[in-house]
C-alpha cells in the first residue's frame, strides 16, 4: 500500500505478525506504550493494517451543536468521512467517554467504501449489530445506542491525539488482530515488520517444541542448538521475503 | 400486547427498530438519557419489547437478612417474581454493584413461565450459563456466582428506580437488541415507534446507496432527489402499517 | 487427583457443580468471598478443577528488570512454570493491573504440557488468540499485547496472594466454569462437593418443575411433598456416588 | 433526645465515642458494613449524633422535571426539608453520582433551623463554602456547583436507602466525627454506646501506656495486670454514667 | 479587563457571584455542562476570573520527547507560558490523567508574573507546596511529583479542549471559587453576570429569612410579598451597578 | 541515621529536597515510577525520611481470621509493629483497598515510640483524628473507621511489595513531603541527594529570577550567564555540605 509509506513486503508481513510480537519489537526500539488498552474487536476474524487518520472530539457545548442533524460541509466528523482515503484507519479520540456513541452505521459504510482499512474508537459505537455485518475491522470500548451529538463535538482531524492513552498521529501505522490494536511510527514500521516476522517464525518453532514436551530451558530463550534446529526448520517454511 | 398500553402496530414495529434509532427519536422529543450504559446481552440473538416491572435492592444489613434461604411470602424479590405478568420486563436496580448476583436460574425460569419478556439488571447475575439456555432476553453488567443475599436486600417493587443511571418506572416501555436496552415513557411509545420505523426504513435505503458507492453528500442527510428516490423504493417494500 | 488432596468422587463431582452452587455451599460454611470478580473465560466450553499454585507479581523497578529477555534459572515466573505440576491451576496476583500482560503463549503451552489444569490471572494476558487454541481453561481480566516486563516483576511463588480480591494459598481447590472461578480451602472441598452435588441435583429437579409451570411457592424452597417427589426422581438418576 | 429513641446517657456517650470504636462494637454484634466509604466532612470540628431521615433520588427524566424552579408543595426534596424534625440527620441516596449537587445552601439553612443534626449525601453538594459557615455537620462525596435538577429527581422519603453502599432506614442512629459517618439500628444503639464508651476509656488508658513506652505485648490486648491498672485509673476519671 | 471581552461591571460582579449561581444562570440559557468535576483548589481563599488560554497534552511517545530538559523555542508548553497574557487562565487538557504532573513551580511563577489570573488542570500538578505560596488561583485533580514528560506531550495551544469533560475554547470566561471552576462562552458573560448578581442578592436575602426561622414556603421560591420585602432590602444595599 | 545505610549529609539533604526534585533525579537514573499516586498526608507540616519496612496484606478468608482480637505472638501485623526499628517507615501494601482500615491509633503510637519515621498505606486508616495528633508523618489513601480484620489478613513482612503501584523493598529509602511519597533504592540515595540538593538550590535561584520578572528564556533552563550568576549566588548561601 503506497499510501501507507511502507514496503509491500512490510504490508504483507504485518498481516501475519501478532500485536503481541509487534509490541515486543517496539519495546526493543524504546516504545513502551503502543497498545490501546480496553478495546473489544467487533470482528475478531479480520486482521487490520492501515495508516492512521485521526479525528478528535471534545465535549459538546450547547452553543456549538444545535441539533441532531449534521451538515456535511462544516461538521468535522462528516468532513473526515469524505477525506478518509484507501488504506486509512480512522482513529477517534473520544476521551474514553462511553456515555454516547462516537460513530455509526452509515458513516462506517461510507469509509469502508472509500477504502478504509479499519475503525478504532476509545469511546462508544452505535449500530454495532449492523456494523458487525460490514467487512471493516472495528475496535470499540463499548456499545452505546445514543448519537454522539449528546456528548461529543468533532473538533479537528489529523492532529496528534490520544486514543485510549496511546499517542497517534496521522500517518502512523496501525495494526489490529483479535487481541487489539497497536500503533507505531511509520519510520519504524519496515524494521519492526522485518524483525517481528522473524521473531514470529522463531516463536512458532519454539512453541512447537514446547507443545511436543520440551522444557522452556534451552528453548525459550533458545540456546545455540535450538537456534540451529530452528534454522533448519525455517529453511523448509514457505515465508514472505 | 394490551398490557403494555401500546398499539399492536407499535408492538410489532418496536421489534424492528434498533435501539440506536429509538434513542434518536427520544432525543428529538427531549429525552437525552434513555440507554442503559455498560450492559451485555446474554442472548444477543433475541429482541426484547416489554413493560417495565421494577425491583429495587438496597445494601444488605445483618438484621434484615438472616439466612441464605428465602421466604416466598415476605421476601420482596420472591413476591416480585410471582407478581410479574405476561409482557413484563423485570428491571432490577442493583446500584450497579457487581460484587454478587442479583438474580438466578430458577427465578428466571419462573418469570419466563409467567410470560416475562425480559430481565435487565445493572448488577451481577448468577447461573449465567444456564440462563443463556432460556429463551429470555437478559441483560447484565457482569456474571457473579454468589447469591444476592450477601450484598443486596430487596426493598420494594414498582417504585421508580435508576437502572444503570437511567430512570425507569413501572409501565415504561423497554426495548432491547444486541446493542443494549432503551427505556421510554409509555406515552411516547406509539409516536416514537411510528417515526422510528420510518427513520429505519429511510436509513436502510440511504445505507444501501452508500454501500453502493454514493457519497454521504446529498444522501445523509438526504436531499430532495434522494428523498424522492426513497419514496419510490419505500412503495415497493413490505412494511408494517 | 491425589495431588489435589481430595477424593476421586469429589474430583468428579466438582466437574458437575456450578460455581454458583459452590459459592452457596461455601457461604453456608462461613466463606463469603470466594468468587473472583471481573474475569472472562477464554474457553467457556471447558470446566476447570485443580490445585492452586500461586505466583505473585509486584510493580517493576528499573534496577530489577534490565531487559526483555528472561533467565530461566532466576526469573521467578520461569521457575514457577517449571515447578507447576499435574493438576495445578496457576493463579497470578497481578494486582488487577491490566496495563500489560502477565503471561503468554509459550509459557501457557508449557504449563499445559506439565499437566496444569488451568491459568487464572487478575491482570492482562497476551497472545490470547493463540492461547484460546490450547485446551487450557484460562481466565483473564483483559487482553493486553505488551509483555509483562513493562509493568510486572515476579516476586515469589506459592505464598498466599489476593487474586481479584479473593484469598488464595497454594493447595486451595480452584474450580471454574463459564461463569468464572471459585477458590476454596482444600479442607472444605469434600464436604462442599458432597453437599453441592446434592444441591445441584435438587435444583435441577426444582427448575424442571418451574420450567413446566409450577409456582416457586412450595417448590423453591421445596415443601415436604416436593422433597418427596424429588427423592423419587433422584432414585432414577444416574449419579456420581 | 427522645425523638431518637435512645437514652440521654446513650446520646451523651455517642458524642464521645469515635466512629472507629462504634464500627468495632457493631462488628461484634454482626454488623459488618456500617461506615459510609468515601465521604469528606465539611465541618470536621463538629460531632454529629442524630436520627436518620432518608431521601431517595433517582435519575432525572425530562418528563418529570420541567424547570429549574421547585414547587414546595409537590417536590419531594422540598417536602422532606419541611418534614425534617429536631434531631434528624438528612441522609440522601444520590447513587454516589457526583455529576451535580444533591442539596444547597438555603435548604441546608432551613433544616438546621428545624433542628437537624446533620446532612449526609453520597453525591455532590453545591454552595459548599457557604454551607461550611453553618453549624451543621455535613458530609459529602464531592462539591459540585450545578443544581441537582440536571441529574437527580427526588423520588421518595423515609424508605430504606443505600447511602454510599451502607443500608439506612428512617430511625437509624447516625453518628459522625472527623473520620466519617456510621449508621446503626436504633435497637443496637444503647448497648453499642455502653460498650463503646467502656472500650474507648480502656483504649485511652492503653494508648497512654503505649505512648509512655510500653510494648503492645500485655497491653493491647491487655493482660490481667493491665486490666487491673486500668480499673484503678478508670475510678479516677470523670465519666458519663 | 478589556482583554477578557467583558465590561468592567461584569468583571467586578463575577468576583462576587458563586460558581453555584453561575451554573444556574448558564443552565437557564441552555448550558448544562459548565462545571469542571473533581478539582481541588490549592488556594480556596482566592477568587478567579479570567480568559481561557488552552493548552492540550497528548500521551507521550518516545520519538517525541527525548529528554527531561525542555527547549523554550519549540516545546509547546514553554511557548504557551510565554504567550499567556494578563487576565488569562491557563486551562490544561491532561486527559484527566493523574499519573504525572502537568505543570510546575517555575512555570507557574512565570505565568503569574505575566499576569495570569489562574491555572486549571484536569491532571496532576507538582511542586504543590510551593505553588500554594503563589497568589495564583490554582485548581488541580491531584498532586503528583513526577515531571509531565513521563506521560504528557504538549500538542498545541488555544484549540478547543475538554478540561474535566467540560468544553473550553480560547477566550471563554473562566470563574473559580472555593467550590471549583465554571467555564462560559464570552458572549454569555455580561448577561450571566447581570442576572447572576441579582440572583445572588435575592438569595442572600432569602437565606437570611430562612436563617431567622422562616419556612421555605413563600420564601424559596419567593412569593410576591417576599419579593417586595426583598426590593426594600435591596435598596439599602451597597451594590455593584 | 546509620540504620538507613546513607550518609548523615544525605539524610540531612533529603529533608530539604522536594519529592518533585527527587523524582527528577530518579528519572535521570532510569527510575520512572517512584511516586505513590493518590495518597493524602495527614501531617503535611512534617517531612519524612526513613527506611522502608514492608508489611503485606492479602484478602481475608474466614478460616484465617476468627475474631476481632489479635494475638501479639502470631499476628503478622502485630509482629511487624514490634519489629519496626528507629528510622523505619512502615509501608503497607493494602492492595489500594479502601473498604476498611489497615492500621490504627495504638499501633501507630507504638511504632512512633519505637522510633518509626513514618507510616504509609495505600489503603484506609482508622482513628485518623487521633493519629493526626501524633508527630508521625502519615500518608493514606482514605479514612475508614472499620478494623482491618474485615478485609485484610496480614501475610508477611519485609518482602517486596507494591504500595500504590510503586515497588518497595525493605531497606529502600522513603521520603515524604506535603506533596506525597517517593521510594528509591538505597544504592541510589547518596547520589540522588547530592544532585537533588544542587538542583533544588539552582531552581530556587532560577525561580527567584522568574519571580522578579525574568522570562523563562535563558533562565529555565539556564544559559551560561545565568549559571554564572547562580554560582555567585550559591557562594553566598548557607548550604549543607
Amino acid at each position: 500500500m503506497s499510501r501507507l509509506g511502507i514496503s509491500d513486503t512490510t504490508y504483507k508481513k504485518l498481516h501475519h505478525i501478532s500485536t503481541a510480537t509487534l509490541t515486543t519489537q517496539l519495546l526493543k526500539r524504546g516504545f513502551r506504550n503502543t497498545f490501546v488498552v480496553g478495546l473489544t474487536p467487533l470482528r475478531p476474524d479480520l486482521r487490520m493494517v492501515g495508516r492512521a487518520f485521526t479525528l478528535r472530539y471534545v465535549p459538546i457545548r450547547e452553543d456549538l451543536d444545535k441539533a441532531v442533524d449534521y451538515d456535511n460541509n462544516s461538521n468535522v466528523q462528516r468532513l473526515a468521512v469524505e477525506a478518509v482515503e484507501a488504506g486509512d484507519v480512522l482513529m477517534i479520540d473520544a476521551r474514553s467517554n462511553v456515555n454516547a456513541a462516537s460513530f455509526g452505521h452509515i458513516l462506517a459504510t461510507r469509509i469502508l467504501q472509500r477504502g478504509a482499512h479499519g475503525l478504532v474508537t476509545d469511546g462508544g459505537l452505535r449500530d454495532t449489530p449492523a456494523i458487525q455485518q460490514l467487512d471493516l475491522p472495528t475496535y470499540i470500548r463499548q456499545p452505546h445506542a445514543t448519537t454522539s451529538v449528546t456528548v461529543h463535538h468533532p473538533a479537528d482531524m489529523n492532529v496528534p491525539i490520544g486514543c485510549g492513552e496511546v499517542y497517534v498521529q496521522a500517518g502512523d501505522i496501525v495494526v489490529g488482530d483479535a487481541e487489539g490494536v497497536v500503533v507505531m511510527p511509520v519510520a519504524a514500521a519496515d524494521s519492526v515488520a522485518e524483525d517481528g516476522y522473524e521473531q514470529e517464525l522463531l516463536e512458532t518453532f519454539l512453541q512447537q517444541q514446547v507443545a511436543e514436551g520440551a522444557s522452556i530451558k534451552g528453548v525459550y530463550p533458545p540456546n545455540d542448538a535450538m537456534l540451529e534446529a530452528y534454522q533448519h526448520w525455517r529453511d523448509t517454511q514457505d515465508t514472505i521475503e
